[in-house]
């Protein structure tokens, strides 16, 4: 990005984040749906608590979640490189860069985002951190409900998945 | 932007949303200040409370803000184009597109954003909506409290400024 001399923080250059790759879901079945996506942690590197902020990145075929929806915390995306499939109760919409996305809190339209091109597509994620979230999926036998600093899982039947790290 | 087919909510064309310009400053001289500046409100558009979600507009020479900081909400922001000079505490820096900066609540170290160049710079702007939140003005006589739904403004002594509207 631009580097010409090296910013220093309240300003932050991406590519000084790392990378995260992995999934906080509870089986290896849900985390491989996961494979192919990277995430950066800016608002987390930038000191800011009250919401975070990704950089999303999807590689062909990779998707942003397993389709879900927030009982408390709004979502923001918006695509800044690449084209987007969104993916919601009424069906699928292409997103192209700089098209955005919002998710109301208790919304129960679960969505996904799906990278159905064939290059790599990027995006911003802004979720806010309201204490009391709890997510819900439709496809797939799985709950989350927010602890601090995380999510843990559950089955729909309320028994626990063994407790994910990060 | 991506107009092939119309999107529709959750999914939002940026170009849809109306472009506000003015400011809610309490004086001619400070709304003056802004001239140039217009913004989107991205997150209000698509039914967002936790936080709000703005893309901004700056004319060659226009400004986001008069320096400032803000007592309990957090604030990040994303330059999508062009250039634009960080002003803090600590001097400038020039955010190129791709480049981001954070100001956690709480900080006493006021800022804003110049358009010094010579073309259009557009950049997101997101703040959440925590209540009771103030706002500091290191160089001018104002101070800012939150109301529902807005700000009243004071001169530093507490004498307030006649409400502003918006």
């Amino acid at each position: 990005m631009n580097t010409e001399k090296p910013l220093t923080l309240p300003a932050l250059d991406p590519a000084d984040v790392p990378r995260r790759t992995g999934s906080i879901y509870p089986t290896e079945e849900l985390r491989s749906l996961t494979q192919g996506r990277s995430k950066q942690a800016l608002g987390d590197a930038l000191g800011l608590q009250a919401f975070g902020v990704n950089l999303v990145r999807l590689e062909p075929g990779a998707m942003s979640a397993v389709r879900h929806w927030h009982t408390r915390q709004d979502e923001f995306i918006y695509v800044l490189e690449g084209e987007l499939t969104l993916v919601t109760e009424n069906g699928e919409q292409v997103l192209g860069a700089g098209v955005c996305a919002g998710f109301p809190a208790g919304k129960p339209d679960g969505h996904q985002l799906i990278n159905r091109s064939e290059r790599v597509a990027i995006y911003l994620e802004v979720g806010d951190r309201l204490p009391g979230d709890a997510a819900h999926y439709p496809d797939v036998d799985l709950e989350a409900r927010a602890t601090r600093g995380g999510y843990s899982f559950f089955k729909k039947d309320g028994a626990p998945y063994e407790a994910a790290s990060g």
